[in-house]
């Protein structure tokens, strides 16, 4: 397998498609098949999204793929922003349908004509509603697993509210669930208010999230938009207020995409393969029966003990009792990442103990027997901390903050942080001398820079720049 | 609300309406938008679906929904069966593509050019994939909630066996999930196998998995396909075998659509509403405290302690404590079917009891507080048995057996059972003097018929008819 220290791009695919997560030889390019491998991973975030957003009192809906173009129109900027972008269905059998219908490259304009009929009062406020589905968008750039793909695995959040201020505490509750699952996936990112140029179409602001590849670039996996009453304007989803007067509900969306797992497998894996978190891997434990010749029943059945415990403590545990060399079926797991192999033979049952290899840093340590699921547990939480704590590293050394526009020039591939003025033209000098993007300003940033990197004049804002998916 | 025994068509959908599983004023006629409560329940009944499929070695995987129009041609039978009823996509953004793609209607002709690929050697079989998707139809039919609509909530099992006898035991395994769903959703069904003109496109036969709906029509909830190697042949899976001879595969499909969703709508609700089995309520216990003046924080916390032991020992357990009257609560979940509601006042408290009220009989029982948990879980396992048990009535004298065809005309709204000397222009001479359509062989029928109804000749093949959804 190529090194990911070598080429990162070339090894990113290889990782995927070696370790079965997605096939690229469907027909369409852009559009793969989720294996089971990586479906059973999607499927254990998708999981935890759906914790958080039950927890927090979201109701799950599901809407139709399929939008009318004449509701597609209603709000102006959100078409600009999309119209070159989206997949027309325009026959069915032989007839040609009298209003185009196009794949839903995201779901505002397919939900809002509902939430127009579901928001009569206050009462109904505020309506948290989210969706797990297919999206689509006619990508003209090139493909990549995960990353840039034609047919999106999608969540998206869509709310509504009394004010503009019930609409901003949605977005904080938004960034805490990020939170939890950045935690859950050992996944950090950086927060930025995108600029006014780059927000989302018809959005009052838009809040990126942002992790950081080895390859340089960073990679949005998450957003979340206040819009403000632009859509309920457009849609007229409007109630009645306390006092019997109609005003339009302040809306929110919250939107993560299949990216979150490109980033998992750029984040943790290494040479040998994937590195899964715990918190998502779809096997937490594979147990390896080295079997000698002779006593192999004995070997087996501690084997299927140690298993049945650790299921019954709620570890997923998986033992691979095929007819391989023990050295096969090691290469096999560290490919796809599994965080903890138990290796059990005929001198650990005698020692009474088992021998637990780390997935992350590769070492093995010896266990008693009898503390097996304990020291599982506290091995999975090590290993979760080490994920954390590893790519935390990479992300901090990878924001450089330069105090002029010179001296970034000179740093590649990390994310530049510097001064701005503020204006638009000192951005995009920024962008072209730098040859990155603007990602927006940070929102938990503690640098001080005190000049505009272009200009010179006085910072109003501490911007992010880099290169990006 | 419409008398289920005087409109049947009319109840159906009111209940679907008010007890708020669907929202058909979705601008698509057809495409309906799955409500919070219609979802959960969905989603439940997909759980019980991966649950069988998982135990049985199915592996779930998510292919992509467009199929390339030269994919999708080369079974020739397939495409004559579905080529009306595609969705065509034409275009992305301005662009004219250059192959169309369609909306899959089903993914034989999507996954089968992947299975070509994946499928080497014997070691490679069996393969045993299953997704949960969704799938649409361009139908012209007048669309129904659940029953017929334009983007189906569907399951979806393709495997690839050695050979045919492999293939016929995969059929059996899906029959038997079929059974355990059955019992999970209270729902008897006739199993038949259709006839020649009706199988599926491209099948070498097909099994109907047909409930009755008491508006005296049957409705095909779910199929099992066996393909021997019709599709393998077209695609191109082969495997070498043992010997290292090329063959190519036998396959089979099974396919269950949200349509079980609406028999289970069908054959429990009453004129309050639904009536939901405990298998899959998303609410199996609502707790109603009745709240007298003054002592409100006990019964709350009476309230409280009874719904934590019932989630403790896994029940879905909701408290209704909004600020409503508790006839308006009671209203409220009867409507929507859930099976058994606790009331807990001060006087149930004093008297050390708790008052649970059945959905499905309405009668209401005094249980010990200390045995609630066991109570509730033998009350549950009851009205399962009651909704099976009036169930297996309905359906029972639904079936009508017939020796001749005078008869079988005086018969309405039932299926009818007939003797069939085997000759298609009986079959069709049947469909015309009944109204109905045959529905197939049954396959576990122990009724004897002497004749064909039709010629009065040697009974080949008992069969049934019916009008159909």
């Amino acid at each position: 397998m190529t090194r990911k220290s070598e080429d990162f791009s070339e090894w990113y695919n290889e990782v995927i498609e070696k370790a079965e997560l997605s096939d690229k030889r469907y027909p369409i390019k852009g559009m793969n098949v989720w294996m089971p491998y990586g479906w059973a991973l999607m499927k254990n975030i998708d999981t935890l999204i759906r914790t958080y957003c039950d927890a927090t009192n979201h109701q799950e809906v599901n809407f139709p793929l399929l939008i009318p173009e004449t509701e597609f129109q209603k709000e102006a900027q959100h078409i600009k922003g999309f119209g070159d972008q989206v997949y027309w269905v325009t026959k069915g059998g032989a007839n040609v349908l009298d209003i185009s219908l196009l794949l839903r490259p995201t779901s505002e304009t397919a939900m809002y004509p509902m939430f127009a009929l579901w928001v009569r009062s206050h009462a109904d406020l505020p309506l948290k509603t989210y969706q797990i589905v297919n999206t689509f968008r006619y990508e003209t750039k090139q493909t990549r697993p995960f990353i840039r793909v034609r047919e999106i695995h999608f969540f998206e959040a869509h709310t509504c509210h009394v004010d503009e201020a019930d609409a901003e505490k949605q977005v904080k509750e938004d960034l805490e669930i990020m939170a939890k699952l950045g935690r859950d996936l050992c996944l950090p990112y950086v927060l930025h208010k995108r600029p006014e140029w780059d927000k989302f179409a018809g959005a009052h602001y838009s809040i990126g999230v942002d992790a950081f590849m080895e390859s340089g670039r960073t990679l949005q996996v998450a957003t979340v938009h206040h819009y403000r009453d632009n859509f309920s304007k457009a849609y007229g989803i409007t109630y009645e207020d306390d006092k019997g007067e109609h005003k339009n509900v302040h809306q929110t969306t919250y939107g993560i995409s299949e990216r979150l797992l490109g980033a998992v497998v750029g984040a943790h894996g290494d040479d040998a393969g994937l590195v899964l978190p715990p918190g998502i891997a779809p096997i937490q434990v594979v147990v390896i029966p080295i079997l000698a010749k002779g006593k192999q029943e004995e070997v087996v059945k501690v084997c299927d003990e140690v298993a049945s415990k650790l299921k019954t403590a709620g570890v997923r545990t998986h033992i691979d009792s095929r007819d391989l060399r023990p050295g096969n079926k090691f290469f096999h797991w560290e490919l796809r990442g599994v965080p903890l192999r138990v290796e059990l033979g005929m001198k650990d049952i005698e020692k009474g103990i088992v021998t637990v290899a780390r997935r992350d840093t590769g070492k093995r340590v010896e266990v008693p027997s009898g503390e097996v699921v304990i020291s599982i547990e506290r091995l999975l939480e090590e290993v979760s901390a080490n994920l954390m704590t590893k790519a935390w590293k990479v992300l901090d050394s990878a924001i450089v903050a330069c105090n002029d526009i010179a001296n970034a020039r000179n740093v590649k591939d990390k994310i530049l942080r510097l001064g701005w003025c503020g204006e638009k033209s000192c951005a995009e000098e920024i962008e072209k001398q730098t040859e990155t993007s603007i990602l927006g300003i940070p929102l938990d940033c503690t640098d001080k820079l005190t000049q505009c990197a272009i200009c010179g004049g006085r910072v109003k804002e501490i911007v992010d720049s880099a290169k990006t998916y």
